[in-house]
């Protein structure tokens, strides 16, 4: 049976929804859960239910990063966090995966440090699932913060993430666009400019630049994008929802003023919320890395780490690495037969 | 008395809005306007108003340059556009500032173009008027497309913003931020980090790296960027704002179900627009240009334009270019100051 480990130190009500989120996994889909951080706290939160016969395990660690908290030294430091025992348990191969809800930066850091990163990638991609107004999902990535990439990470972002809305979303051929500021070939940056072509002639269903505003349509299903723009976007997008959501109440509250009113347009928030929330999803993949990597929000909700424990399942079922590991392989051959060609002529 | 040549035929509803904003703004300001635009098309629309004695002028102009039009060949080929014949305006001392609705890169293009670039100035950034939870704009500069920006351009567009968040929106000490990815000064990509010291040393109210979340909160009122990331996440913003608003109005109408319910959300909802549309301010303004821009939304009304055609006024009666002049020069004298001191050592 395939394992996952939860760092179940991570998210802001750990252990509460990770150890949630484990037993309504381990009860829904055929895969074992370790539970891995302060043996104790796991122990008190699994004794609310019942466990008896479920494939849950605990793996003690001493330590926990904190969001906040300053991530080379965490790194370097902590040597017995939650984070890395679990990134641990994926290299010893007593895990396939690894889910967390704690500081992003952190999590990346160890699990490509511990775990490593596949041969064929340079730089593992962080691959935001984006709610659209279509309502199929848009990847965004990187969003992981690969501040200044080139040319060929971005295309491998575009081929890590194609592969994923493939076979995981289940979508048959994902169209794949560039994030830029105009639609033709050459509007852009330097990096966009020079990524096009290569995107052009990769074996992928690339439909061109998008814009920001193609972000939220549901349009296109794959995005790609310097870590950095990917970053400012995921985040202005939390900040924006949350900003319209607290007027567009206030404005309600004014108007809608009768309690069954008051009572209905709660109702309708909820269910906006879930939704746009990420908790269908459970997480943001961590694409490139040996093994698997979900990274959920800091807020995650037991139902988003239960999404992710299957997710990461998902991506170990479907050999995704494997697929990219050939793919990536595949493109650069037809790189090198193209030079060849080219020094032939 | 101050006249600003209004683009007449640029917006989505051309000249209607231009020429109700026109009309608004010589009744409430002491400002004159040229409508530029066909003549004939903007007498029409003119008889639907008492315009006797109003300081508004009209000046021909045969062309249009459309929405979708490719900006290089529209700029290069049509020469007695309405936006041409509107910067022409400035050049020759006959207006003092441009206000369109139209193309935005073409007015942008032939703004710089025809007026021509302040001295001090780099290059002329485009200012978007962000609204906030806390009420007071945010401006985010640049959105109009400065790609791979150098970290002196960066800088001058903290000293410009600044000078409007004072003089024109009239904030006593405006704080200004440096759009990144996390908050410590080593975070974010090679451009932020070399541009982080250089905004510390500048007589700014510098408060450091903010992130994509801080932009709708309205902590900080002047953020820089390069116009890439800029004009992203303008757009991204605009696409995800209506995502929500569409979104959360089928699930309002789900819940409220009865006539008066509906009634009262479809205020709510307007309310809630007129809170976070560009209109008060009229649209963005193109700082670093002799003379003065504004350039609105395709979509304005006439208010929008009223507005927008009142800030143009601000620009010139407040001497902000005078003062863009002044403080870059100042901080040009600063840095050579500084390095014939280090020289000297």
């Amino acid at each position: 049976m395939i394992k996952i480990a939860v760092d179940a130190m991570g998210g802001d009500s750990a252990p509460r929804a990770e150890v949630s989120g484990a037993i309504q996994a381990v009860q829904e889909y055929p895969v074992g859960v370790i539970l891995v951080g302060a043996e104790d706290r796991i122990r008190e939160e699994l004794r609310k239910y019942k466990t008896d016969n479920l494939p849950i395990d605990i793996a003690h660690a001493s330590e926990i990063i904190t969001m906040g908290e300053p991530i080379s030294s965490a790194v370097r430091k902590k040597k017995d966090s939650s984070i890395r025992v679990a990134a641990k348990l994926v290299r010893e191969g007593r895990a396939m995966g690894v889910v967390s809800a704690g500081n992003t930066g952190a999590c990346m850091a160890l699990t490509k440090l511990v775990v490593g990163t596949l041969s064929t990638v340079d730089r593992p991609a962080l691959a935001a699932v984006l709610p659209t107004a279509k309502g199929r999902p848009t990847l965004l990535l990187d969003v992981g913060a690969n501040v200044d990439c080139k040319p060929n990470h971005l295309v491998q972002f575009a081929i890590m993430g194609e592969i994923f809305h493939r076979l995981i979303l289940g979508t048959s051929r994902p169209k794949v666009g560039l994030l830029s500021i105009g639609e033709e070939e050459t509007k852009g940056n330097e990096l966009t400019r020079e990524t096009f072509p290569l995107l052009k002639s990769a074996p992928l269903n690339f439909v061109g630049n998008v814009e920001g505003r193609d972000v939220f349509r549901g349009e296109v299903d794959v995005i790609v994008c310097d870590g950095f723009i990917g970053n400012v976007a995921l985040k202005l997008s939390e900040g924006l929802t949350e900003m319209v959501t607290v007027l567009l109440k206030k404005d309600l509250s004014t108007y809608l003023t009768s309690q069954i009113g008051a009572l209905l347009s709660r109702k309708a928030f909820r269910s906006f919320k879930a939704r746009v929330d990420y908790s269908e999803i459970g997480g943001a993949p961590l694409l490139g890395i040996k093994g698997v990597a979900i990274i959920c929000h800091g807020r995650s909700t037991g139902k988003a780490v239960k999404n992710a424990i299957r997710v990461a399942r998902e991506l170990c079922v479907n050999r995704v690495n494997e697929k990219i590991e050939e793919e990536i392989k595949a493109l650069n051959g037809m790189h090198q037969n193209a030079t060849e060609s080219m020094m032939i002529n």
